[in-house]
């Protein structure tokens, strides 16, 4: 089963600076949800581009082959953490054909607020 | 009338553990609605992925013609209900063009939260 | 200028039963956005798909060229109102290109809860 | 790296009239990100469509190559300011491809909610 691009962008991030209830579930995050349906490991680079400095990364990631993974921006550290509270977009690059949504838990007041998205797909 | 396509896929899934509020109307719930505008039966398909074990289904579906349906992924039952507070992710197929949409009610916290976004659109 | 298709869909649809908050502004509602940017009058037609029962409508609307459109389902009236707390999808057609986007806001509990998605646009 | 088109639209536009919370980062407001992923400036130009009046604009815009730009329509301002509590659309086109996603925090309430999607990509 194939379904997918090898190319994605999220133009839109930001990691909320502050959160309210339990940790990790309720901690605010900006996630990248990313589907690998085919039969080969997907190698995922992400590229990272700011308001005011030059792009960041790539950062690497695995997806084994018949495999959802979810990850969380806050959690990304080579090669470097994210800010807080700074914007940024991504650019998703993969070897075979991916799916990716974009998902964030805002929870900086007492009640958390979600959205989420399907990423724009490049053309190929 | 025919819009849509036959494959879909949402990489994003996750159903919250918890609610507040009246059941079953403001329980936490991750959804898909599926639109059959055309004159043939949907024969649905449903393929889950998760992150470190194989897929799981399918989970099979109609849809009638000219119809509406949506489906609660915490109501999955055959062949096992999905656990909560896992995250997944979904490939659709039918026989026939339908349109995805992915939706989830989040009522961990004591307001609701509400996400949603077309799937992600194969090439046919 | 022209931006858009002729045929869209929106998979979910579902006008909450209640609400809080100041009416009209923050009462419970689902809207279609339409965008004809082109130099043409847009005849709309919205065809309703439920879970159980044929299809209603066509529900018309004018978008006149080069203006935006917020049509709330809430005010649907021709041939019949849209009952609350009752899932349904709808097809949108029109003579010109239009974008379509579709938004609720759902103010059941005291805080409101926001969803916004692309509508599913067609191939042509 | 060059991912994106060259116009898109959103059709939902709308910012709240009042917020709740801290100013600057928790003032309701309605963005706009943008991604130029490529080596060239982009020149971006955004139209907005009202519902009772014509088209008003360009706004221009720049940015830089490698860089990621949330606007905020809040501060929109030449050739006029956007009116708050009033729907509008907007058409977004640029020299060269970029990625754009519409982002709204509505503040109304006690609790924030927010909603985010990609806009329409245009054919080119």
């Amino acid at each position: 089963m194939s379904i997918g691009r090898k190319q994605w962008a999220i133009a839109e991030g930001y990691i909320p600076p502050y959160s309210h209830g339990p940790s990790p579930q309720m901690t605010s995050h900006e996630a990248m949800c990313i589907l690998n349906a085919g039969d080969e490991t997907a190698h995922v680079e992400v590229l990272l581009f700011y308001e005011t400095r030059d792009p960041v990364g790539p950062y690497r990631f695995e997806v084994q082959p018949r495999r959802s993974r979810h990850l969380r921006f806050n959690n990304f550290e080579d090669p470097e953490p994210i800010p807080t509270d700074t914007p940024f977009s991504s650019v998703i690059t993969s070897n075979v054909p991916i799916v990716v949504q974009h998902t964030r838990l805002d929870s900086r007041q007492s009640a958390n607020a979600l959205l989420s998205t399907i990423a724009f797909a490049g053309d190929h």
